[in-house]
């Protein structure tokens, strides 16, 4: 039975406050999730499985907010990443294993023809913005949904300047009246449509090809954001998917199990062009090796076990479940979009019961959290996803 | 006798330019080694030794362009990186490590009163900037050096929008007085000065502590970027060794000895600031814990082993012995500043042949860059140093 009072949890937050600046980690919410009860410090993770600071175990739907996409500590991948280690981390040349794994992946992606290697999800979508303004010579950007925290997609937050945040404008998931509204009114301005491909209950029907056909229209080029989605809704995320090709995609998280590398795609015109040849976007670790040989592994992975399939499968089982619990309960709170990612939703109406049955499932070893879509891996199996399902009707009958 | 003609180096090249963006990776320079006759494509790296595809081995002055301090493949900072693989490498919730490590590094850098944990050099020094924008609310930037690849320190590049460019000033390193008439010209507009702190041959007299003074004076903060220069001329890098607190600091690189992440310290005034705390500067991996693991494999190393004066006396021989060669040969090049990174020069006039005896010097299985700063490690020995002298003897007499 997990211990609920998250006393080691509390006690590092208060530390950490005090030596961390907490702004720059992964963990931004966590204020959020202490109030709600939520553990705040991991000791580990195995498969399905993440283990707190308390000692408590929770079958974890989150999954490092989506990296591990085969389970925590996957032993194929750990092997692999240890036989690199062995030949060392980095150098001062280039390696032969980008190469490999850049073939790779234009091998398994539909719409990636060359790719750019980066750190992390923000760097990506970063490049794709310069190489975007290098090849139009325009400067204006229209984005839609989480791109990370670099000033370009955080217009008019604090430490950003007005006039790089001016340069900016946001159009609603879904809403392409909106969106060739913003491309008309900065008519010969717009660099590129950058779109986080998954939001909410999924694309509407003709957004995400609508997005590209309204881009090029006006002359700017469109950027598909799959850093949450490519490697679970499809390896080439919505874009594979839907069958449609952006001018460039960016892919990150569930890409690597659990390193910090990204990577971008797109068409050659554009990246093979000498407009993004001469760009000047270099970085020490930006083909961090590990992270290129876990790339190889998890790709080998979700192949040789239909790793894809498998994720649809087992949210579908999920959201099946826990719909049919809070719908028979009369609750607003229910899981929507693609399987690979189900994405909570709740009626402010209810939204503290639900949200404390959530918190419920806690206690009984279920790691559900209330707001950030959840993520299934290879490591699940229908047992837990039963297991999860049984304690959310236990949870909603005692609340 | 390592095998000249590079054919293979060479073949991975051509490859790479058609399944790449070769803009984003670290070398972005091959071009030009290329030119040269340098090799580009490495397989290995044992100790202070690098293997490149042909099979030739070199002794490393580069060593990954500065983060291996220790020597590649180093058994101490592979066996705690591996130890905490065993326990999963992200999680969706912060880890104990994080504290212990930001709590160690306090205890070393003499100006670090907190910590911010980030990805790469350039998203730390970005870090910075957004940083002193929130607390100072201004938006201009007076930079020195080379702070990455982001917007505001790429002033003009192409990709860069003009407004961006036109917030980011430059001056000379060592030039107060063109400080203060930039810091005069934008009054009231400076947000920070960021820093390199060591180029060429290293600061002159007074300028590093001048540049917070003349930062101070105007209101706007000092961001040293020792991303190069920590854990190498000091732990706390240049600051630590002149006695000068800056208000914040970049580092990256040796920190770790060969992993992808960085972090920034400073005051605790303007990093537990609250216009700190509300700034949004979150990504997955941005506390990543083989990283942490690793820089606190690389302290312990460090601290047990003396390795910052190690890296001092080393360097020393090495300029010493290297500079003798080329002064009795009448010629120009000549390794100067801090020696735990010498850093060459050259004359326009002999450049090409004091470039031909660097080269050389490949086919005698040392591998000495005729521009980038050079580092040292704990795995070179005296005797490496006085081969490496003794290969340039003979480069210069066979010349």
């Amino acid at each position: 039975m997990p211990d609920p009072t998250l006393i080691r949890s509390r006690a590092a937050y208060n530390l950490a406050s005090r030596v961390q600046i907490l702004s720059c980690q992964s963990h931004r919410r966590f204020d959020v999730m202490h109030g709600l009860g939520y553990p705040l410090y991991a000791q580990r993770g195995q498969g399905a499985h993440l283990t707190d600071v308390e000692g408590n175990e929770y079958l974890d739907y989150l999954m490092g907010f989506g990296p591990i996409v085969l389970g925590h500590n996957n032993p194929v991948v750990k092997e692999t990443v240890r036989e690199q280690m062995e030949e060392g981390t980095v150098y001062s040349l280039c390696h032969p294993l980008e190469i490999e794994v850049a073939e790779l992946l234009i091998e398994v992606i539909p719409a990636a023809e060359m790719i750019g290697f980066y750190l992390g999800g923000s760097c990506a979508t970063t490049g794709a913005v310069r190489i975007a303004r290098a090849y139009t010579k325009r400067d204006a950007i229209i984005r839609c949904g989480y791109h990370g925290w670099h000033d370009w997609t955080r217009p008019n937050d604090p430490g950003v300047p007005d006039i790089v945040s001016d340069l900016t404008s946001t159009h609603d998931y879904g809403d392409l009246n909106q969106l060739e509204e913003l491309l008309k009114s900065r008519a010969g301005e717009v660099a590129c449509v950058v779109v986080e491909t998954v939001q909410k209950s999924g694309p509407p029907e003709g957004y995400l090809a609508g997005c590209v056909s309204l881009a090029h229209k006006h002359d700017a080029l469109c950027v598909f954001d799959e850093t949450k989605v490519g490697f679970r809704v499809a390896l080439g995320g919505a874009g594979e998917h839907l069958g449609i090709d952006p001018d460039m995609s960016i892919f990150a998280k569930a890409i690597s199990n659990g390193y910090p590398g990204s990577f971008l795609t797109g068409r050659k015109e554009i990246l093979g062009a000498e407009s993004t040849r001469s760009l000047w976007m270099t970085g020490t670790f930006q083909s961090d090796l590990l992270t290129l040989a876990a790339i190889r592994a998890t790709v080998g992975e979700l192949l040789k076990h239909d790793g894809i399939s498998r994720q649809w499968k087992l949210g579908e089982r999920l959201m099946a479940g826990a719909n049919a619990a809070f719908e028979k309960a009369a609750l607003s709170f229910r899981l929507t979009g693609y399987s690979p990612m189900p994405t909570p939703t709740v009626d402010e109406s209810d939204r503290d019961r639900c949200f404390g049955i959530l918190r419920s499932c806690l206690s009984k070893g279920h790691y559900l959290h209330p707001m950030h879509p959840w993520y299934l891996s290879l490591a699940h199996t229908e047992a837990d996803i039963d297991s999860t399902v049984t304690a959310v009707e236990g949870a909603i009958s005692e609340s």
